[in-house]
Parts: C-alpha cells; structure tokens; sequence
C-alpha cells in the first residue's frame, strides 16, 4: 500500500495539506553518518522556484526524529517528518463536486467512499514526495559507490535545453501545462542485484517509479527504439572480465539482474492537470457537464521539479535490491 | 523475489531444462470453476509453431495437483506443474564460458557464484513464463467481468499486421531476430482499484509485467506521447456520474487508481537475443573476446508468442489489487 | 522487521529518549470515527501511577498529524506521533560499558555494531509500546462488534487479586521485581478468521504478542494443560449450527482458524529487568565481572501496565486477520 | 498466507488426499550441497511406525524438481514434490455433515464456503508437515554451524521416558488419545540475530510453531516460570566478551534478539482430535447433536511425531532471520 521495499523498507504518510508528513525508514544499517543537512540537498532541488512552478513556498525542513544518534543512524527505523506550512484551503472546497479532469478527485471519493482529504489532493498530493526525497536521501547513503544523476531531456516536445524556459513560458501565457522526458542512470552498480522473475532491477525501478504522480511510462536502455533493432545491432557484447559491454543497449539490466554497466531509463511525464484555462467536467451534485476553472497553486511544468524525485524513487528501489542481494 | 502479490499471490519455480517447471498460486477465493483445460486455452496461445518461433515442442499439459476439488478452487493454494519433456542438455555446454550477448549467462554465473544451472538459460529461460500463463489463466476467474485482451502493434517497425510475416521471414534469412510492441487493455475494471502511493495500478502492473523476459519498457495511455502534449488536450474530461471520460489519455488510471475506463499500456519487446548470425563475445576461460556461435532452438521473434504472456501478468497484477481493494 | 500485517499495517518508531515515537498505519478503511479522545482511553490505561510502577511521568498525548478529516479516517495512512518529554539521558551513560543483565544493552550494541541509542534502552524501551497502544486503539474501530478484554491472572505466583499490591510492595521493599501471568480474550470474532498453515490465528497474534517486550510464554486455550488431558475430554463438541461449542478448550481457534466461540489465551511476563539490588554483570572495557547498580526510573511489576499492551497487539493481529479474511 | 518468511521464503501446497503436496522454498543461498537422501534423515524422523502413530503407510520420497544442479542449490526456488499414494478417501464421505470436534472440519466448510477439500481434513491434515520438514531439511543446510535439536518432556503428564509407550498403550486401549510437551533447543545461534519489535526471535518462531497442527502453547527459556520469579534469581548475568550468561533464563533471547546463548522453547501438543471412542457432534443435515464414530487412520498421540517437525518450523524460522541479518 504506502510501503515499499523488502529489507530497506520506506513507508509515506501524509497529506497536501494535513498537519504533517514524512515517511519512516526500515532496515537502514546501523552507522551511516546523517544530518537533517544532507537531506537537505536533495529536498532543495525539489523545491520550486523556477519560472512555471508552483508559488507555494514551504521551508520544507526535514526532522529526523528516530533514529538518529551521535549524527549517525541507529538502526532502528528513521522518522523523517515535515510540517506543511503554507497551506490555503478554502481553495479546494469546491473541487468535491467539481472534480478535477485528469486528477485524483473523483476516483479518491469513489476508492475512499468520500471520507478522502480531498484538500489539494490530500494523500495523492505531489507533496508526498517530500517523504521519498528524503528516504532517496537515505538511500543513496546506502549506495555507497553508486551515483544516481539525472537530466531532463525534453520538455513539451522541445529537447534543446536552452528552449525549455520558453516552452514553459508560452503554456503559462496560455493558461496551459506542458509535460517532458527525464532520462536517470545509476553508475557504479555492482554486478548481481535484482532477483529472478517478479522482482527484477526493472520490475523494482518501476514499480517505485510509477509511485511518483504524472509518471506515464519507463523505458530501459534503448527501451521502445529496442522494438525496432534487429537483434545483430541490439545485443551488448561482453568485452572483458568484469563484464563491461562495447555498447550499453541494455541499459545494464541483463534477464533482470545488474551487469555491472550503468542502469539507464528514462521516464515520461504528462503536463500537469492543474490547468488555469476553463475545463469541462461532470458537475456530481447537479449531474451535469459543466465548466470548471481551477484556482489554487500549481506547476505548469512538474516535469521541471521531478528529476530529483525519479532519482529518488531509484535509489530506494537499488538500495533495497542491493540489501537483499547480500543475502544470497 | 519468485512470487508477487499481496492477496492474490503467484510463486513461480523451474528451469528450462529441469524436471518440472511450476506456479504455486494462493489467496485463490474458493468456489471458482476450473480445469486444466481451462488453461489450455491460454497455454495453446503461448505455443510456437508460426514461423520464426522456436521449434522445440512441448506438451505443455498443466497438472493442477492442489487446491481443485469437484472442479473448483478450494480456497487453498493451487499447484499447478508441467513436465520438461523436449530437452537437449548438450546444447548449451560450451555457453558456460561463452556468455551469449545480453544474455542471463553471465549476470546469472555472477549471481549464483557459477552454481546457476545455466542449461538452456535455466531459471532465466522464457519458458518459466508457462506457469506465468497457467497463474494468469486463473487469475482472470478472480476477475470476472474483466476482459483482458492485446494484439501487436509493431513488430520489427513494422505496423501493417499483414507484413509482420515478411519482416520475420527476412530477419530469419538474415539469422537475425526483430521485436515488436505489443498493447493491451482491462476493460471492465471496477472504479478504485490500485492502492495510494506505492501500489498504484502502474507500479504494480509494470512490476508484473517487467518480469517478463525481454520487455525494455511500458507507457499507460498516451504514454511516451503524453510528455508532448499539452495539460489543455491531455486531460480527460468526465462525463457521466459513472466517471467516464471524453477521451482516454490517462489510460484508464488517475492518481494510480483505476478510473472505471479501459485500461490501456504499451510493451517493447526487445529482438530475440539468441541470433544464429555469429557474434564477439568473452571467453571466460581463455580471457579474450571471441567468435561465438549460438546452436539450439531459439524465437527469431518473441514478441509473436508474448501477448499472452503479458495478459497473464497483466490478470494476475489486477486480480491481487482487487482483492486487496476488497479490504477497504 | 518493524512492521506487521498484510492489509492492516503497523510500523513503529522511536526510541525511549529520542525526540518523538509513534506508529505509521495503513489500510486502515476509511469512514471510520476517529479522535485524539480515543486513543486517551487505552493510553491512559497504559499510563503508569500504581505502586510499583515507574515514577517516570509522562503526558503522552497522541498527536494524530495524517489520514484524519472530519474526525473520520480516510484510507490513507494515520500517523500518530508523542513527543518524548521527561528523559534525564545522564542516567545511563555507564551502561554502554555495564550491559544490564536480561536487558537488551548488550545484544543491541552487537547487533547495531555500536550504533544503537543505548538511553533508556533506545528503541528496545517499553515505551514503544505507546505507538502499539494507539495502534490496538485503531484496530478495535477495526473490529467493530468484537470485545477484546484481559485480566491479570497472577502476580509473582500470587494469583488473588487482593493480594497483588502486597506482593509487588515486598518485591520494591527488597529492590527486586516480579513478574505475572494476564488472560487476554476476544469476544464476537467471526467464524473463519486466520489463514491456512502459516497464517493461523495462533500464529498471528503469538507474532505480535512476543513484540511486547517482556513476554516469555504464550498458550491458547487450554494451552499447556492440553498436553496433559486425553482427547475425549478436551474436545470441545459442537453443540448447534453457529459452531457454539459445550466447552472452549481450544480457545476459539481450530485448525488456526476462528470458530467463533471466544479466542482466549494467556501471557507469561517475566520480572522486570531493571533492579535496584546490586547485580554482577562483565564490564566490557575491563574484561572483568564486576558489580551494577542500575539507576533510572523503573517498574517493578511490567505485568500491572501489560494488560492494555497485550490487548493491542491482539488488536492488531485480529483486525489484519479480518480484513485478510475479507478477501477470500 | 501459505508462505512464510522475508528472505528464506517457504510456500506451502497440497492436501491429504490430493495428488501431489509439497513446498516451494525462495531465497536459498546457492551452492549449498543438496541431495533427495538428505531430505529423507529428518522424513524418516517423522514417519508414523511407533504404537500409536497411524497405519497409514506413505513412502514420502521427495522429489526435488527445480533448484538443484549438479547436487548443489542453484540459487532459484527449490520446488520439492511428494506424491500421495496411501490414500482411502471413502473414510470421510460422512464428515461434511458430522463435523469432528475440534477438528477444522467446520470451520473449513465455513471459511471456504463449502468449497474445501474436506477429505482427511484436506489442506489442514498434518500431512502437511511433510513439506515443512523438507523445508527445514534445506533450512538446516543454511544454517551451518547451528544445531537444532528436541527432546519429549512429557506423554499425557507423564515425564518419564521409560514410561511413554504404555501412556500411549493405555490412551489406545481407551480408544482415546494424549498429547505431550516437546522441548527443542538451537545451540550455535550466532549474537544479533531477530529484528527490533515486530520480528523478535520469538515472534519469528512462535509464527512458524503455531502453523504446526496441535500446537497450543510456546514458552522460552523460564517461560511461564518466569512470571513466579524474581528479577534478582531470573536475571542471567553475562560473564564474558561472549556474552555468555552464567543461567540461561533467556532461553538465548533478550530484547527479542539472540544473545549467542543457546535458543530453548518447549511446545505444548493437544491430544489428537480424531479418537475411536464415540463423541457427540452437531449433525448440519439434521440440526441436532448425534453421536459421531471416527474411522480413518489416525496417531493417537501426534506428539511422538512432531518433535522434527517443531525442529523444521524452527530452522525455517532461524534461516530467515540469519539471512535478513546478514542485510544490517
């Protein structure tokens, strides 16, 4: 449900605007340096500020208080929470009735019988994934010797970097959002992580990844391009003993499990719902389709904030593979 | 790690080349009807026997051997095995310190520190998804009202379903291999199945279906597609109090729920690894790259024989978020 | 490892002089009434106050930050969290070297490598039994329609309840502790709660009863005294259509499911670990045996504050089993 | 479910009178040496042959059909196989409609609406067990260094040994039956083993013990003694670098962690519920109490055979927390 992992075990609780959210860490070994300043590196990247992100601003400091000891961790379980701060909920009053197109509303009231906080999207709010920065934060710290980078590779169809601002500003002045492409590698992934069959590196990677909101696909290596390579120009060969491949088409998931080259994916991700611009939905107390138009604050370009996040949601997959497989 | 699933939970074993190969499915809810010719069905779909499919033969006769009783389910866990009749050990002897490219070989001998049982890519071989099917096959008795069906949308690039003999054909003059997309859809999927945050329908549905071998990617609804659109033509409208929408960009899941409409996803099969053409790999045992010629029998084109498979992962996925919504 | 349940699921955290402890709670449904008051209840009854009982006060007001709306429930995860207040952390600073006899102090060092928050014995302490308290108080809501009830039936060998004070005054008067024996039952369980083999009831609720620290023996029923009684007479006929049996020697549970007559079992809880008498214990920086007197606020007879504990683990372990139960 | 444990994970199928039963075992190391003939030492332990164990005769060969190659674990699921053969299912037409007391009978029909295989008692027959003690075969092989053993202390209150078989003698004239008390004990047990709260040693084991059919009671070390002692006489000081302890009242756990002392728990067993003396049972066709007269083949004391049963359950229990251990 809200957990996820065998062995490093990340469970998120939460909501847009409830009191306080934050997520606890199971199964983190015992004698990681930590501070509530290194996760704070991680937690700065997801915060907005860029031109088409939301203006709600939060400070977002992370409070570690369980285990924790002498700035190192215990290995009893870390409580990492966080106070919302800057919420405005009258916002969202009318949404109950007007659900949102493309957005949590309608089904969280169907799933939850209507006793969902349906304030900002409430428990499916993008702020959940404060939590999973700061268990990515964790994570990485687990993965010592693996470095989890990523980069944007387009955005709204635009895949010149320096046109991302652009893009992001013509939807803004359309009252509209724009989505984009994210590519994540891991390097420095030993050989041998991900188990056979149902918990492979892929089935691990996207299943955490698919947690993240507005996620719409993953691919591996050449991913949807492999479809269309004939297997001559596809397979990756084996050039030397440690397993390096003269090409990495494989994206360094071979039957599943790591080959010791870099894990490489990338991840798409829709134009936010939350448009400015009139919509239609099903008005649910008048039973009819009628206009809609959302206030409150929003990105118009998540896909600018996520990297950090699809990060994240890696380095909680490898770091719980990468403890499993030291059972074997 | 071999099995899935919270309520609804499937446990595969086997290997190519062993004695049998076999699923063990429990929290199967007691009174469904079933025989073993109720899997056929399925199982005949897996079969080769189109052209650039393997020629090994199999019976692939399931041997439902507990949890049926008067020919229903019991409520106690389904056994269900098949036997490895078409075996050709010696095939694969010399593979030991020639890893075939983007292949288990290696990763596996790696994994297993040499003690794998590399026959024929051993527990890594395709045919583990035999009992994949068979779990699938009862995992649609669980969903009863849910019609799961796929058809192939490319194979080697090519989307006329008339060419994709001929583009097979040609791949198999060439010894070489093509791959192919493949899409599939739920209809009839209740309103609120999938679990908040990390048991979305995606996770879990690209958690089964990445265990499949040879998938490089997955993309729900628009997909890939959606990164390209803007928030004004992607989002859904909802037009009845039934929650259905105008369009279906989201693919049938909103904040990882399932929203009452068909849902739909996208598979990249990759080309076959095993090609006849020659290929430079590392010899293990002599310390330098080397020809490497693949005997055996192998698909020229797998992606032919995997619509099945990924309706079985697909039904045993929805079959557990079901019963798991059942809770709530 | 922290965590327990399949659909409804605890996590704790915390250590006994940390910042905060508390308890993450999933798959709790949702449109269940729910305060602060609630939880004050079982809390309270927790609180220590009786002779015998550690003099360490503290308010431990449940603060519940997430999964409440409207004073409901939502679906999504309840996190409770209590601030830890009255901790004088200088009392135990020599322990680290000193290992407590029967405490956890030395264990946790070895298992943690040095790590672990030794204060008060960090998150080995009794006090983390809070959060299962809060946690037992939501599974009640849970199981609406059973009555989950227990009484001690000993004290230090002592099995009158008038004199129980008497005993427990003797034990402190000598700097010593005692232990007691509590009989827990649960009324208005449906028939067919557990699961087959390793899921039974027995196993579900002994997995969560020998959590409580302290504990040391579990029987159901009859328990023990079955081993000595001859079938004829401890089978329990089954007397009308309702499974009502003339006698209640299995305790409610048989073949580990629910037979809808009373689940009823009873605890061993040891003397507690912590004396004021002299002990000898090796000193880990000397290499040598020598003499411990343990400082610190400690009760004397756990047993008198386990009642409420011992009944929220059964809490807990019942209502998973029933929402388990309510997939089948 | 059917299945237990994080790493060391043991699947559970099959019935008394079906075709095939067995266990699937996940996680096992590979290169552990393994052979069917290993298996049969502890399948012979549990055969029935003694004066009041069943006629019923089964030659139990196990069949190892995956996970072994070349006489060694392979690190996939091992999938171990028993076929029934001694099977006279005509014995138990009439007990759908007599259920037997405090046999699963009723509750089986009534959790499986009907569905269950209710021949021998189906999925909850002691046959069963067969798979654990194949399970606990392998389980022992990952525990290399530890021993696990079990002695009976008690047949129907009788403690002394030389006077067992005439207590059983005496149950068979009576055509009743007893039950006993099994002591087992784990030396070798490595410090740090058991997680902190939720999967304690003891929770771990008494999960697994309680899944063994007739099981009412688990007490270590002191167990129910401890709660009749004082903390000064109860306490077990440590008295070297070892953590050896000079009593072992512990039973080797403390703070639900193992402490490097030996593991002791005693087990208490029912006696067997089938007796061939006549009994009163609810008639579900007739709604009344009529007599009931078992046949069938039944141990009149199970007891004798479960002392290698308990020691599987408990080298399943062990294994798995060596190996999450192993992750910390």
């Amino acid at each position: 449900m809200n957990s996820f992992g065998r062995n490093f075990r990340v469970s998120i609780f939460g909501e847009s605007h409830g009191i306080e959210l934050g997520v606890v860490i199971d199964g983190v070994p015992a004698g990681l340096p930590l501070s509530e300043a290194d996760l704070m590196v991680d937690i700065e990247r997801r915060k907005s500020g860029a031109r088409g992100t939301t203006p709600r601003k939060e400070s977002d400091m992370p409070h570690i208080v369980s285990g924790l000891f002498n700035e190192h961790t215990t290995g009893a379980p870390l409580a990492i929470l966080f106070r919302n701060e800057n919420t405005i909920s009258n916002d969202y009053r009318n949404l109950v009735t007007h659900p949102r197109p493309s957005h949590s509303d309608w089904v969280a009231g169907q799933k939850f019988h209507g006793w969902n906080d349906y304030r900002g999207g409430g428990h499916f709010s993008g702020r959940l994934t404060l939590g999973l920065v700061a268990a990515g934060a964790v994570a990485r710290k687990v993965l010592a010797g693996v470095e989890i980078t990523s980069r944007i590779l387009e955005i709204g169809g635009c895949t010149d970097p320096a046109g991302f601002a652009d893009v992001v500003e013509a939807a803004l002045r359309a009252h509209d959002s724009v989505g984009g492409i994210i590519e994540c590698r891991a390097d420095g992934v030993s050989v041998g992580w991900g188990e056979p069959f149902f918990d492979s590196v892929e089935s691990y990677i996207s299943h955490a990844i698919f947690s993240v909101p507005a996620v719409r696909g993953i691919e591996f290596g050449t991913g949807f391009q492999a479809a269309r390579m004939r297997g001559s120009s596809h397979n990756d060969p084996i050039v030397d003993a440690t397993g390096r491949t003269a090409t990495n088409h494989a994206g360094g998931v071979v039957g599943g499990i790591s080959n010791g080259n870099p894990v490489v994916f990338r991840v798409a991700i829709k134009p936010t719902a939350s448009i400015a611009a009139p919509q239609q939905t099903f008005n649910t107390e008048h039973g009819a389709v009628e206009e809609l138009r959302i206030r409150g604050r929003h990105d118009a370009c998540i896909a600018l904030r996520a990297p950090v996040v699809i990060e994240a949601a890696t380095a909680i997959a490898l770091a719980d593979l990468k403890l499993t497989a030291s059972t074997r």
